[in-house]
């Protein structure tokens, strides 16, 4: 029985990647699937409620630059060159929806604390990953 | 490397105990894990907010001999004799932790609906499994 074709997988690019991605490369070799990473960040706006006095359109640009050359480097220095990899900027639990949509993935792996982790399955926001994933969800505990 | 080594899938004997159980026997087939199930009927007193006008100490241990029983049918149908089974009486998610420690449980896998299956992992109480949970925790999507 072919468990998983395609697993996405949500990471932070801080501490909890590394077990995260190591615990998801393990579970894609012994299912024979396609792995992706995908990193979301958040619009600078969100912090102020969308409320914003000024243009933040070159700071968030250069910010999204940085996010990716972090997660080229992850990719990198990780051997998965192989891998799909996904930088996108919006609301977590919504890009990752789209992306596993789009990929049709059939498990998604986050971390089961930290900002991308926890929250997204307990949902703060009633779109939570869980909530509205249309495929199975595997919290990895840091 | 060796994923994981003693799964804990949590059943709730109706219609989502076929898939995730399934997906658990995929999942530790592939992965050489030992395969427990665990099944928790809630107190009757519960649903009373523990104020109970009457004695319902018979008709709950008759609740949990047809527990048992369905248990029992589930295992056999399924040929599980191998896999440890348990069922516990009690909060949910408790229970769920308590045996998955007990039983040194790396993954906990699961429904992502009904009563023990979304309810656990998005928290109507405070120690939802995912809280809660030392280990890993699969959502199986239903």
């Amino acid at each position: 029985m072919q468990i998983y074709n395609n697993i996405l997988v949500a990471i932070d690019l801080n501490d909890e990647a590394e077990p995260v991605s190591k615990k998801a490369c393990a579970l894609a070799e012994k299912c024979g699937a396609k792995l992706h990473f995908i990193h979301v960040t958040e619009p600078l706006s969100y912090a102020y409620g969308g409320d914003v006095p000024m243009d933040l359109s070159a700071i968030q640009m250069q910010l999204q630059e940085h996010a990716q050359q972090r997660l080229d480097d992850f990719i990198a220095s990780h051997n998965l060159q192989d891998c799909g990899q996904v930088l996108c900027n919006g609301h977590i639990e919504n890009e990752v929806h789209r992306v596993a949509e789009d990929i049709g993935a059939d498990l998604i792996v986050v971390g089961s604390h930290g900002r991308h982790g926890l929250a997204l399955l307990l949902g703060s926001t009633s779109n939570s990953v869980l909530h509205g994933a249309t495929c199975d969800v595997l919290a990895v505990r840091i």
